[in-house]
């Protein structure tokens, strides 16, 4: 039997609460002898670690690393080797843009061409607002190429995202973008023979890009990656039978539980307003995903101490978290972003879970070598929403 | 590769004897800081400790509870989500009755009607012995339907079995069973077009029932459940080459070992007892399956004390087991039965296993923590006896 199969053959309903707090990419490597997690003052972190249960979950495989996309979709209970997500379709979500069946979308740059040579990939980072005005000009002089509406949406400074729509379109096309800088330009080709149509128009609409933009100064061509649809999967509800909230400050991760049907509530910019968003919805949903944005980009950094800081400053609001009462809270991550590599890596990443059937008592503190030794040992980051679902009683037993 | 196949293929017979001694619901969670197996003066398990391996099985998934039967198909090594078992089986098995390829089997109740009402799903929880004299009125009244050859077999109380033979019968038909009482009569019906003509059966079968008990005071109905055909599996000596003997007190287990093809050696009511005819068919066979169910009772009664005075009794039995000089010996369970919880749960279950080619020395006793944090780690309880068999030096290598 499939694993959604048999999860949501057995899982019922009840009134009971789950907080998913995630902290992205808070599992690190040490630094003189101490990760962030090890180095940061988190009496509150480590008093819930001595009421539930440790452990550490591998994302995808052992020494694969995620992306944002399989980091959560394996976090949400989804076999990221079975469920692909393209990382347009994720801005999209993120931004607020319906995605149909029929429609293709790709993440795209503004970049600066001299010649046919790519010299800027992000055109100077241009203010958002004047970015937004060319994307505009854009939208009015580009709306449809062999038979394919085309739109165009506005994102952060040298972003923005394309949608086509046709009923035949297929995202197996590849990357129009040199990579690199001071390279040529690079259309799109088709990765399968079904898809050359779809390849053309995507060359076209470049073309006819750089056309519109001939007369900008630094934002005249754009490079487009990451097509994608919109993919097929069963959403949270239908697998797991609980109304799920989604509290992120930054439109990926929106974009990531949009895609398995949370609903993605307005927030802040700020985890004290990410807090307040959760208390304010309290009595609306029955499953609570809270992603901190800000672990991931200090590791990113490499900046040790602002990801101390960070991971200091949720341990500061936890106990606004526990005073709702969760019956089931997690403390994870969706990977690893060790500071000294400046980027997401395969390590297990600390998981920790209570509720009042957690199999306490052996750890002490939340960090990375207590979560090797705890209770739980490694899972797969998929079996995590399951544990929650059982420690909620959320889960019937299996078989007589 | 398939499992069974590796395995069958690479074992070999040797003069070997293997103990696997089945605390059921032996996992728990601390109440006051300790678990029974904390909690428990266990001198000679927690001396076998410190010469096992030992490590934690999940009996299902994460997350999931089991039942006694996917529970033990998992400690048999035989997958619970492949193979899956109806519990009219495993009544008709634990009671000593013969099933094959063209019986499907039933549990039943006797209930008691007020018009089409089932007013009490136990009809008063009858003695045994009166009981079977109404199953005995039904068999002599009720013995062909459509062709269909129908026995019925007393089980304790208000329990029995119904056993209908032919080579038709399809198993995918519902319950005829209300759940709850002062519900009106449910009818079995056929869940795929192939079971219509078995459901027919079933209702008349019902209804004749109702015919003949209709002056009994209190058992003058029966709800009928768990219909189910003898599964269609490879049987244990098969796979693993091995002469197995199920020592029981029991009729669940005793059946599950019956299904896999396991010798039921008649034993007592005791755990000693159990132990007695462990002694009496040492020379006789490979394998032993030792089950001891009060672990798991207490448990599902939610008394900490009496689970710790079974763990106790077993603990002071060990070294009669140990005496016989068995080459492995696994002591494990088939799921962990929390006090607190008083009932199955999804909580890993503590696992050792002792051979001269245990990689011992890490652990001092056995209970939860150590196995958490045991030289073995998390493993699917299937990976149980692949593991028994290579520590008894069964299994060749693999490839050269």
């Amino acid at each position: 039997m499939d694993r959604h199969e048999l999860i949501s053959k057995l899982s019922v309903k009840n009134e009971s609460k789950i907080v998913l707090l995630v902290m992205d990419g808070i599992g690190d490597l040490p630094v003189d002898g101490k990760t962030p997690l090890m180095a940061a003052n988190t009496p509150n972190l480590d008093a819930l670690a001595k009421e539930s249960e440790l452990g550490q979950t591998i994302p995808v495989l052992h020494g694969i690393t995620p992306g944002s996309g399989p980091g959560h979709l394996g976090l949400f209970g989804y076999d990221p080797l079975k469920f692909q997500i393209g990382r347009g379709i994720l801005e999209a979500l993120g931004g607020d843009i319906e995605v149909g069946k029929d429609d293709l979308v790709a993440r795209a740059n503004f970049a600066t061409l001299e010649g046919d040579i790519v010299v800027d990939r992000r055109a100077g980072r241009p203010a958002t607002d004047i970015s937004a005005r060319v994307v505009e000009k854009l939208g009015a002089s580009i709306k449809e190429i062999d038979g394919v509406k085309i739109a165009v949406y506005p994102g952060k400074e040298h972003r923005f995202v394309v949608k086509f729509t046709a009923p035949w379109l297929d995202e197996r096309v590849s990357d129009a973008d040199p990579q690199k800088e001071g390279k040529k330009i690079v259309w799109s080709e088709a990765l399968v023979p079904e898809a050359e149509r779809t390849a053309k128009v995507v060359n076209e609409f470049l073309k006819r890009v750089r056309e519109v933009l001939k007369d900008e100064a630094k934002m005249n061509f754009a490079l487009l990656r990451g097509f994608s649809k919109h993919p097929v999967m069963p959403s949270f509800e239908e697998i797991y039978k609980m109304k799920a909230a989604a509290i992120a400050t930054y439109p990926m991760y929106r974009g990531l539980a949009k895609l398995v049907g949370m609903t993605v509530v307005p927030t802040g910019t700020t985890i004290a307003e990410e807090i307040e968003t959760l208390k304010k919805i309290w009595n609306d949903f029955d499953f609570f995903f809270v992603h901190v944005k800000k672990t991931d980009s200090y590791g990113e950094d490499g900046d040790f101490d602002k990801k101390v800081h960070v991971i200091e400053e949720v341990d500061s609001l936890l106990p606004e978290i526990l005073s709702l009462n969760p019956d089931v809270i997690v403390v994870t991550g969706d990977h690893s972003t060790p500071t000294k590599m400046k980027s997401h890596s395969w390590h297990p990443v600390p998981f920790m879970i209570r509720s009042k059937f957690a199999r306490s008592g052996l750890s002490q503190k939340f960090d990375e070598n207590e979560c090797a030794r705890g209770t739980l040992g490694n899972i797969m980051a998929l079996d995590g929403v399951p544990l929650m679902l059982a420690h909620a009683l959320r889960l019937e037993k299996y078989g007589a």
